[in-house]
């Protein structure tokens, strides 16, 4: 058993859509959060840069001593397998469990994948997938209008913007009949209801931020990691960008009322 | 005379149209432009950040011993009054040229004002429109799809979605008929005919860059720094993240293909 926390980073909120899941699966277990709200958007930016933020949020997750850490954004776990080894601690993402339980999934063998354009570009999905259903075929979009509709709570259907960017972004995806599809964003599970409806019942939605959770489960299980079994999880969230609207905006990613401490980190010192 | 460099500063891209305007009207200066890909956007940080932000930005630029810094970013331009007395070099805002550009333009005194939420919250276009006409009326959007929208090269007329959130969000200073509608985005100016189609001719838009601009040839010109008259203009570029995909981008936004050199910059150092 070990008591330590989990450290989970992401470029802002979304990540917070994992510790929703991972919450819900370990209630005993404390997380510390980090949010780099004073640098979001990270699907937009270049693998060099993602590098540098990647190892500073992960520098600064250490100092809590977590027994592992979920890179819980998409972006960001594009540069994890070379980025990961510099440091003495388990790194989990988000986008091997999501070619997972993708593979998994499929009958057809045809995979969709949505994410952001820096995602897509990295083309990190594939050799996975390619890996695991050799069979399988992949499809990609980019969406890069998403992420800016989900920050401005933007994600109920009805929506005629939102309605509108869904149908030009996943009619290709639709048309093409892909019996499952890669939510390959962490803030896109807030647009699950609206990107179903679209899709229609019998493509199988994949959260990335979901399934990390669901990996990180099994991993702390088969390594004797959980936490006492009288042990009540507590939460920090820690930001890059000043905390007080952090509050407000993350109840729609977390499902809840956020409970527990937001503060403010100068994130360039690491 | 004084051949020394303009600063010119920016959260990415969109201060490539105060660049545009400068170039135009004074091809005999040297600029420095700084564009902080790394970070961007700022429309959506808080006022602490970006006056962090802003203190590095002019740091850097400082370096080159500019005779003058044109801060060509609405949202960075609402801490400039703070952040400003700190420096002993020349700051010049998009905000104040714009206001004074409208003030001068409205007929009825209905003015009209689009820009970022930050910009929007921060109240900086008040004060000095209820100086300069105390008589005006302001009636404030902010407009946060656009920044998105243009970044991903979504300007031209009869694009679906860019006409769907521009009825949205134009629609109730159209209603309400103000003369003049200011474009307190340095992204809007490409923008410009599909706000003006839809606005109608009546409305006339003022561009805060190319007003910047124009405020800046007036202070040169006033307080004798222009450049000697045989001095050509050269122009460098420097970002925070990869420079490759600049070039590609700032073409839309200056006009012309980039002519300068584009090198990267470690902006948490400063």
């Amino acid at each position: 058993m070990d008591n330590r926390p989990i450290g989970v980073f992401d470029s802002g909120m979304g990540g917070l859509t994992t510790v929703r899941e991972l919450r819900k699966q370990l209630p005993g277990e404390d997380i510390i959060y980090f949010g780099d709200t004073g640098r979001v958007p990270y699907g937009t930016k270049s693998r060099q840069t993602l590098m540098k933020y990647a190892r500073q949020d992960i520098r600064f997750l250490l100092q809590f001593d977590p027994k592992a850490i979920v890179v819980a954004c998409n972006s960001a776990d594009t540069v994890r397998a070379a980025v990961a080894p510099e440091f003495d601690v388990p790194i989990l993402g988000v986008v091997e469990s999501a070619a997972r339980a993708a593979a998994a999934a499929t009958v057809s063998g045809k995979i969709g994948l949505i994410a952001t354009e820096t995602t897509i570009r990295s083309g990190v999905y594939e050799p996975i997938l390619q890996a695991l259903r050799p069979d399988a075929v992949l499809k990609k979009q980019a969406c890069p209008l998403f992420v800016p509709l989900v920050e401005n709570g933007r994600t109920e259907p009805g929506d005629p913007v939102l309605e509108l960017v869904v149908e030009e972004y996943l009619s290709p995806l639709r048309d093409w009949n892909c019996d499952t599809l890669i939510l390959g964003c962490t803030h896109y599970p807030l647009l699950s209801q609206v990107i179903g409806n679209f899709m229609g019942k019998t493509t199988k939605l994949i959260n990335s931020g979901a399934e990390a959770a669901e990996s990180l489960v099994r991993y702390l299980e088969s390594e004797d990691l959980l936490s006492a079994p009288a042990h009540r999880g507590e939460y920090r969230y820690y930001v890059s960008d000043a905390p007080d609207s952090f509050a407000g905006l993350a109840k729609g990613f977390l499902g809840r009322e956020l409970d527990g401490t937001v503060e403010q980190v100068e994130i360039g010192q690491f």
